[in-house]
Order: structure tokens, then C-alpha cells, then sequence
């Protein structure tokens, strides 16, 4: 297993979560206090700090360093990896789209000739 | 939550795993039996099983019905999904690498001022 994997495998399973998704959809909008991320969820404080922990570790998000107001804030880097990952796969994955719509487009056109 | 949070948490579930997502990197060469993908890994069959078992729960892999020889097949097409998830990003994380970029810039000509 070489370290990059362990990275992946680290982001993919802070993903593999609705509330930390929506977390980072929140943050995309600009920085929020924890307070203001709990605010949508019907989950407690530590709750929630749990999943901005989860996130922090992989790089996703920061936490400010003031006293009072610590907002955190989203970095994104980390996805790039994610994307490349995935991007590996595009060919298949549209090469199998476009054989379901020629296999479509073919029952269309038996079915006109049945008409 | 809605459903395709789900799913979505159930992909990036199952490609938070080194071992899973080299089985599906195998696949992309082509189909393979269970025994063809236990080969370079390590460990045992009903623990390879068990990887393949996450992997067709999520679509990304179908194993053959013929009752001897039953090869896996790769289905990338779930993989569209991360791609979409992920891609809202790009835009925050390339202007994020920009910055960088120019804050480097910035760094290399203070620095040739100096000598």
C-alpha cells in the first residue's frame, strides 16, 4: 500500500458521509463557526465537531486560530485527488452510456418497424 | 437525507479501501475471477469475497452467472456520480492553486530583488 492510498482511502471515507457533504457544501458559500454549521442539523455541537474534526484531518476544511471566532474555512486541494482518481475511469464509464443509447436507439427502431 | 446521498455515501464507502480500489483498476484491464483478483493481494479468498461483495452492492462490478467459471466485470458507470460531486469543486480548488501559484511568483521576484 503506498501512502498516497492511505490519503485516498482517508478522503473517500470522510465522504462517504451526508452531513460532512453537506458541511463542505455549506462551506463552499464562504466560512462559518461551528455554531452556524450545526444551525441546519438536527445534531449536537459535539456532534458536529466530531465531523469538522473528521474533515480537518484530511486537509478539507481549516479551523481560524482566534479565541472567540474560530471559523472554518474550506479548502478544496484535497478533492483534486479525488477527481483524478475517478477521472481515470471516464472512458469506460461513457463508453458504456453510449452502447446503452445505441442499444435504446435499436429497440426504437424495431419497435417502429412493428408500427 | 435523500436517497442519492445514499448512494453516494455507499460509493465513497466502498472506495475508501486500497484493496478495492485496485480489484476495480484490475478490472479495467478486463474481466477476472475471484482467484484472477486474490493473485497479487496478500490475502485470503473469502476475504477478496467479501471486497467484491462491497464493490456489486454499489453496481461498480457484476460477476457472471455461469456456474464454473464466473468472471467479475467492471461497471464504472456509479463513478459518474463522484465525478459530478466532486467537479462542483474544481472551480474553489483551482483558484486555490492560482494563489499559490502567484504567492510563489511573488516570493521568486522579492527574492532575485535581494541579490
Amino acid at each position: 500500500m503506498r501512502s498516497d492510498d492511505d490519503s485516498l482511502s482517508q478522503l473517500f471515507a470522510a465522504l462517504a458521509n451526508p452531513t460532512r457533504r453537506a458541511i463542505l457544501e455549506r462551506l463552499a458559500e464562504g466560512e462559518a463557526t461551528v455554531n452556524e454549521l450545526a444551525e441546519p442539523f438536527d445534531m449536537s455541537l459535539p456532534a458536529i465537531s466530531r465531523h469538522i474534526r473528521v474533515l480537518e484531518e484530511t486537509g478539507l476544511i481549516s479551523q481560524g486560530q482566534r479565541a472567540q471566532y474560530r471559523p472554518c474555512t474550506l479548502d478544496a486541494r484535497p478533492l483534486r485527488e479525488v477527481a483524478k482518481w475517478t477521472e481515470q475511469y471516464r472512458e469506460i464509464w461513457e463508453a458504456r452510456f453510449d452502447r446503452m443509447d445505441d442499444y435504446i436507439r435499436q429497440l426504437e427502431s424495431k419497435e417502429k418497424e412493428h408500427e
